[in-house]
Parts: structure tokens; C-alpha cells; sequence
């Protein structure tokens, strides 16, 4: 559903991607896509979901959806509602939402019957394995001592990488791991696809930097 | 900012209230907030929130927010993104969403800052009282024993509006009450405004009904 | 139930405060109560309450309880079990441990039906006066920038401590008032009663004092 | 550390199984595994875990610890109290109590080295898996469809234990599987082994029983 290797830019709630910044940052990414080929996701504010899958032909993603079927949950994003807005599916127990493993379950699972893709987010070689027996599209391994420094975690722990990707393929051979934390460099994608990594999850390396576009560009180039 | 008596509509995370139906019951209301000249309001699916705003001209509440500022929250909605949505407000404290004192505190503060206007969600007397003390413009009383039920408030405890009215006017004057929980007739709305609510706060009633803007309409005739 | 004024530890989760330490601490308190004729109080870890409960004379609360009755909750403690281990009532609502404005009215409202003694925390003057619509026994005072840093709220806000006793003391005039955060001293202790509050509540600034008996003899000789 | 066959009883928080009755259910297994020779193990409520450690010499394990080490942690359980009370270990991610992965991940991993043992309880063939991967002493498998209905789930799904077993060693050959849900005779035990399981966790079956030691007798023969 989502070419590999993707970049996958996650824009959490930063006042930085709200609005018309949001808007602007989805349609960076599609232009960024187009110009590179390379595919490139995004993962909008919850609020702005249905509004960004209308403008841009980019796979986009929720950030987070709970394990409950729709009905009177006020407040929450249902698995249905992603599928209605017109998304490809959603991240799930993202280390700043983490779930429980029911949850997990639940929510992959749920997702494969409503054809929705999903991205389990992940802390270490032993977690990846462990979502890995769910069988989700991807699982995007994030060593929390890593989020939002700057260091790349294909450099700072190429091991954690590596070992990661074993771990899933012999696990669930069709689940592709993507490698959050730190990236911020062609560089650093390049060295994470060497790793066995097909893609990576951004965040505030984009998000806040004074150019996001260049920067998305600089590192879709790195997975050219 | 959003006039009184007003009909506000809480469309949860059902299946119908979703999509090309969740837009369709935002129209209903417009039609019928012009059509009467009664205040209508809507809560729509938090992933359709920006792209409802933009579609419709009667004030759009978010169903949630959450007290902590803008930032790395990935999958959770700010008030931040609520405002750059051009959404009027949010619903604080649902039922289905509880928070805890501090946090009330804090998102009706904080949303006061932004110009966002506040429905705090109450279970009881004494819980509207509690909640008048932050000021915020709306309390919702909606006795959980009722919700769901098609069993009035205003019909089945009387004294419940009537004492929580009291309650709030009398820590926080200028906060407004609205009805909860069983409201399904104009008949149910007129009595809940005789009993000094200032409005009623809807949900299943209308979105799970055959004809949902027959039914709107009936409500906002109680309130002309 | 609790004489006041009232010097009361929570001693939290702390490896200072757990098995052989937990117990002396618990005869620390009796003893600077005996010595002294001050009211002294003690909430111990939880896994310690029933032992502790059975070997002092002193009152002896939870640190938590459940607004849920008791039933099918592993792991949970429920206020039965905190009357059946012999404790003279449970903090609710601490800020490491905060509950939903419904959650504190049924825990407050259930305690007094089990002859439970409550000690509600607060974080400000709107909380306070807030949390004392449930008319509980006690409102601890702690705003949260003062916890653990050793400045006493009866120095750094005295208003704080004054404008809560009013504030509390207009809604419920049986609800006594706790001065929480940062008392290390008799001195802060007078200070506090002077403020009109009916006691304090301490933590960290006696249980990982080097003699904590000592610190405990000179925070109730304030309260002499 | 715990002996297999092993019989545990989880007494969650019933008001059948607090003070004078906790105890005398603690009594009740140390009588039965004395008279059987079978290991039999008890969870007693938080709140009486220290108390009824002291008076029993079976092993005693808490319903529920916390992710985090000790420190400023209100109303929590931390490993470090739960081996200070000289419990034998702790049940982890209960289904009335779930967990995230990286949480169990850590509790069981503290666990280990604080020389305490830990029972991670799933809900399905697929989280036993994912659970067996922290290689947990236990895993007790509960199909939550089973749960409080006295159909035994070695009965209603012996393929759900037979493939948990097959599943868990396959990833963590040292973890042991429990079959949880249902238990309520001696036979139901003996099918549960028979299946591969090394023993049953209890809980309303025998807490809510008349005679509660004859039941415990009669399941604990089932493992003779």
C-alpha cells in the first residue's frame, strides 16, 4: 500500500505544523515525492486528518487510533473514522501513546479487515519482536535515549538497527521496519536502508526546522 | 460567542456520524440554525474537526482537548490546533473523556487565553458546582443513569437542572447551563429551558435517528 | 477522627520508606506524637498498609484509593480493603496520582459512608475551592512549582494558604486545610497555622532526611 | 522459585477476600499445598501483601507493580516495595490492570534482577507469543471471553492452551504457561496440564466459594 523505502514524516502537535503550516508541510511532502520518487507519508494532526487526505496524493496517515470500534467514544479516532477520512492507515503506540498489548493487537488487526495500513511504533530490538507477532505493515523502532537529539540512531546504535530487523523478519517476514530517532541527514537514511531498515520516521528534525522542504528533500535523496 | 438558547450537536465517534455523514449532519444543522433562527452548534469527529470548520458557518466545537500545550504529543489534540481549526471551542470533561481537576482548570484557563469558549461536562449537582469555580462559559449536566436512555433530564429529575443551575449561578454568574442526557422532543428542550438551562446538549438521539434533521428541527422549534 | 493541628507523611514510593524503614518511620511518627502531644499521622507505601496498620496507634491513611467498590479489580486497592487493614482514611487525588472530578466525589462521598477519613490535594485556590464542594475532611494545599523543592508554600505564597482557607472555608466550613510543599521546618509549620491552616503535609523533606525522628520532633514542636 | 504444578490464586479485591478473610484464604493454600504436597501460590490484595507475606510460607506474589523504580510515587507499587515485603513476585499486565509492551518489558525485566518472579498474563495465542519474547518466569493465558464464566478454558478452547504452550516455548522454552479463566474442579486442572499448561491461576472460583478451601483441595488434587 506504501511504497518502500518511504520517508515518513510524523508532525505531531507542534504549534509548527498546525494550519497552514500543516497544510504546507503535506504538500512539501508531495512535492518532495514527486520531484525525488521516492515515497513519501505524512502523519498529520489528528484534527486536520480529513482535510489533508482531500488536498494531497501522498499516502497520510493518523497519528494514533484506539483499539475500540466506532460508537459513543467522544473524543477519540476510531479505526473507521482513519478509513473514512481517507487515510492509509495509522500509527499505533507511538512512545508518546503508548498501548497495551491487547490494544496492539486489537488495532492491527482491525486495521488489516478495514484495509488500513499500519505502523507500530517500537523502543528496542526485544519490543520490535514482540509487535512483530502481529504481523503490522511496519514497525518503526525509536530508541526513546535517541528521540529528538539529533543523533541518528543507525549511527548511535547501528546494532539496535540491524538486530531489529532480524528479529522482525524472522518473526513476521513481511513486516518492513522503519528507523525513527534522530535522523536528520541523506546520510543517515542511506546508512539506516543499509542497515535492512526500508525507510524512516521523522518528526521535529522536519517539523521545526527553517526549511522543511529542503530538509525532506536532503533526505529523500538519501533513499534515491 | 456561541448565542443562547443553543442546540449543540455531540456527534461522538458513531459509524453515522462519520465521512460523508458526519458533513451531512453539519449542513442539517446550518439548515436548521437558519431555517429557525436558533443557535446550533456541532462537535463533529476529532479527524474532521479543521475540515468541517471550514465548510460550515454555525459554531464547530471540538469533542476533546487536552490541557498540556503544543507540542510532542503525537496523536493527541491540542487547544492550539482546536483554534487554528477555526473552531469556537471544545466540549471538556465528557462523560466518556473524564479528566482530572487539574486539567479542567488548565484547558478552561488556557482556552479562555485563546479565545476558545469552554462546555464542561458535569455528572451531578455537586460536579457542576465544582467545575463553576474554573468560570468557564458552558456546564452540561448529564446524569450518566440518564444517558442514552431517551429519558429526559428535564423530565426525570427536574430538580437536578433546576438545583445545578442554581449551584453554578451562584459560584460563577456568568457561566451558562446546558442540558444532558434524554433530550429527544422540542417538548424536552422547552422544559429544560423553563428549568433555566440555557440550551441542550444532544448526541445519539439525533445521530443514530432515521431522519436526523427532522429531528434537529422538532428540538430547535422547543427552543424558538 | 484526626486531631488537629495535624503534622501528617505521605511517604510516597520511596526505597527510604518501604519494609524495615517504612516501619520505623511509622514509630518515628507515634513516638514524636507521644513526645510531643501533637496530632501525627502516616500514610505508608501500600503494600505495607495492613502490617503497619496493626503495630502503631497512630492514624494511619492510604495513599490511594479507588472510587470503584470492591470487586473484580486486580491490583487495585479499594477503600473496604483500606477500612479493613484498620487505616483511618486515604489521600485522594495527590498529584502524583491525580482523579477525575467524578471519581473524587464518589471516593469522598463513599469514604464518609465507611466512616473513612479523606485528605483531598489540591494544586491551587480554584482547586481547593473546587474539591471542597465534596466537603471532604481535609484539602492539602501543594502547588505543584513548591513540591520537593524545600521552599515552604506558607513563605514563598502565603496568599496561596490564605485565600485557600477562605475559599474552602466559605464553601465547606467542617473542610480543614493542609498546608502541602515544601515544609522542612517547625518554623514553616507555625507559619502555616498562622496562615490558618489546621496542619501540614510532608514528604520527601523528612524521608530522606539523615535523621528523619529528629526532623519530625521539630515540625511538630511548630505545631505546639 | 515457584514450584510446578502450580495452583495461584489471584483474591483481587473482593470484599471476600480483605482483612480477617484475606488472611484465612492465605492460611487455606498453606494448608492445602502442606496437605497435598502440590505449590500453591497466593495474590492477596495489595494492601495486605507485607501483612500476610509475614504470616505465610507459601509463596506470595503482589496483583500489580509499576513500571518505574521507586521514588516520588504516590499511591503506586514499585518492585522494590513488593521484595521488601518478601513477596516471591508479582503478576504483570492482568486484564483488569493491562500494560504497555515497553512497561511489561521493564517490569519484567527490574523483576529479573531483583530476584523476583513475574506472570505476565495475555488474552490470546498471539500476545502469549508476543509476551513469551521478555521471557517472563510465567505466562498466564486468559481468553477474556472466558473470564468469571466457570467454563474452563481447557475445556471451551484447548487448542488456545495447547498452541499458547507450543507458541511460548517455541520463543522463551525456560516460561512456563498457566492456564487462567474458568478453573473450578480438580478435572478442569488435570485437563490444563494434560495440555501442556504447568499450573492454573484462580481467582472468583474459589474466592467467591462457599467452602473456599475444599474447592482450592479439590483443584490442587487435580495437579497431584
Amino acid at each position: 500500500m506504501i511504497d518502500v523505502p518511504v520517508v515518513m514524516l510524523n508532525v505531531k502537535a507542534y504549534r509548527e505544523s498546525m494550519g497552514a503550516s500543516g497544510m504546507e508541510l503535506a504538500r512539501a511532502c508531495e512535492r518532495v515525492a514527486e520531484s525525488t520518487g521516492v515515497s513519501v507519508a505524512i502523519c498529520p494532526q489528528q484534527t486536520e486528518l480529513a482535510l489533508i487526505c482531500r488536498e494531497v496524493e501522498i499516502p497520510v496517515l493518523a497519528q494514533h487510533a484506539e483499539a475500540f470500534e466506532a460508537g459513543a467514544h467522544t473524543g477519540y479516532v476510531v479505526l473507521e473514522a482513519v478509513k473514512e477520512a481517507g487515510a492509509a492507515g495509522t500509527l499505533v503506540n507511538h512512545s508518546e501513546h503508548r498501548m497495551t498489548v491487547a490494544d496492539i493487537e486489537a488495532v492491527v488487526s482491525r486495521a488489516k479487515e478495514l484495509g488500513l495500513c499500519t505502523v507500530v511504533c517500537t523502543s528496542s530490538v526485544a519490543t520490535s519482536r514482540a509487535c512483530a507477532v502481529f504481523e503490522p505493515d511496519f514497525i518503526a523502532v525509536e530508541p526513546p535515549e535517541l528521540i529528538g537529539t539529533g543523533i541518528p540512531v543507525s549511527k548511535a546504535e547501528p546494532e539496535v538497527v540491524r538486530r531489529s530487523v532480524e528479529a522482525v523478519k524472522e518473526i513476521s517476514p513481511g513486516t518492513r521496519v522503519l528507523c525513527g530517532a534522530g535522523i536528520s541527514t541523506g546520510e543517515d537514511v542511506r546508512a539506516a536502508l543499509e542497515l535492512g531498515a526500508e525507510g524512516v520516521l521523522l518528526a521535529s528534525g522536519v517539523v521545526k526546522a527553517e526549511r522543511p522542504e529542503e530538509v525532506l528533500l536532503s533526505l529523500a535523496k538519501g533513499a534515491v
